[in-house]
């Protein structure tokens, strides 16, 4: 709600970006950023971290390059819609990837399926708002 | 919601920070961080952008504060309560100063009222969790 | 010199990356991601400020891209390339997006001139990495 | 040399902050990051990565504060001097931490003695800078 507050009462009376989706991929990197953020940490502290370092690196890649998406999305003062384009392939990937990793885990482990969920959204979000830049 | 899932699926059970105090102030952190990058944006592109210089400044210091801030405090493995006290303290300051130059043109800007209530929010979760570290 | 012994020191022994362009990269994009915020913020200050939007904008859309990317290469546990290789892909656009903008302004402002330089060398660097991971 | 060469041309002729100082701060935290961010990976690959754990962990904190003081402290427009002494008795406190943790690990891994330089310049960085703020 407070995305789409920010989206709308922005100056710019247009937008080349379609706000639900964009609202959407803003939300879900930033909450994505977080979780993976988290995810980590949790990794981090299970006893089998030893099995758990590929999953602690594509949590960690995925975590910066979705906080770095959110805040690229909410700027709309001009345009920059090729390095827009770049770095949301670049999200879907890193998103596909560390949900790839999760899933392998969230079996045993909650917050690796919580993750998963997370990145699997966020993937979505991206994928969908790529589509519509066209 | 999903913070609050990563809190308590987090192979540490206890934990030195209230569960409930420590969720808020990871989601209000995390969600001013994006607020504040995209009052910034629209402040740059209001017509009066001489104007709102300071409040861009503080709005974008404002997010990098509040960013680094939920991502320290989604990190639960062994304890750096030194670290987390000194910079919820600078969170604390850093959203108080820029909900201060917000409400200055709260009326004028939507944004900037939106913002100004994404300040006080995290200011008062951290302030909140400060206390409860004692 | 200590992003190079950073490298040599990980107990992986060997690297999906050539080291010396993988130390040069990291070293780029971070000094890209300090001196894009440097440049915002000087071109935020200008009198000309209204004339300088874009360059704003690009400007700090440039500092994320390339934080991440400094980030994300300074892993090297397991493998994560296909990650690796799609944030390059961002980063050399986003950077060749903003040296475009800032030589417009190279001749007026001395911030612009270097913050241009900083992202052509990280364009190369990240270009040059991308051709040698084939 | 290129963070002093955008120090000097910020239109703002004069600053509250010492330009030396100042610009040993922005390089050192910006060098913190990075290193920090290396070292907990090499760690996380280490065979006693399960003793490592709250080394990782204050490495991952000591970056993220770094990284936010080294973009803050790049900012010079109007001036925000509350947050970013706030900031840096953070990163202060961050890096001592984080070098305390690297230290006892010095002899074993050359990443965290390496780490722990990097953490140790940052942290008498920022404590000089304190002390010209007063």
């Amino acid at each position: 709600m407070t995305t789409t507050a920010m989206i709308t009462s922005h100056p710019n009376p247009t937008t080349d970006l379609n706000v639900d989706l964009l609202a959407e991929a803003i939300d879900a990197a930033a909450a994505c950023a977080t979780t993976c953020t988290a995810c980590a940490d949790a990794c981090l502290a299970e006893e089998s971290v030893a099995e758990l370092r590929d999953c602690i690196r594509t949590d960690l890649d995925c975590a910066d390059v979705c906080a770095a998406t959110a805040t690229v999305l909410s700027r709309r003062t001009g345009s920059n819609l090729g390095t827009v384009t770049e770095l949301l392939k670049a999200c879907v990937k890193a998103c596909s990837v560390c949900a790839d990793d999760c899933e392998d885990h969230a079996e045993m482990h909650e917050h690796c399926k919580v993750c998963a969920q997370a990145c699997r959204r966020c993937e979505k979000a991206c994928t969908e708002l790529l589509r519509a830049i066209g």
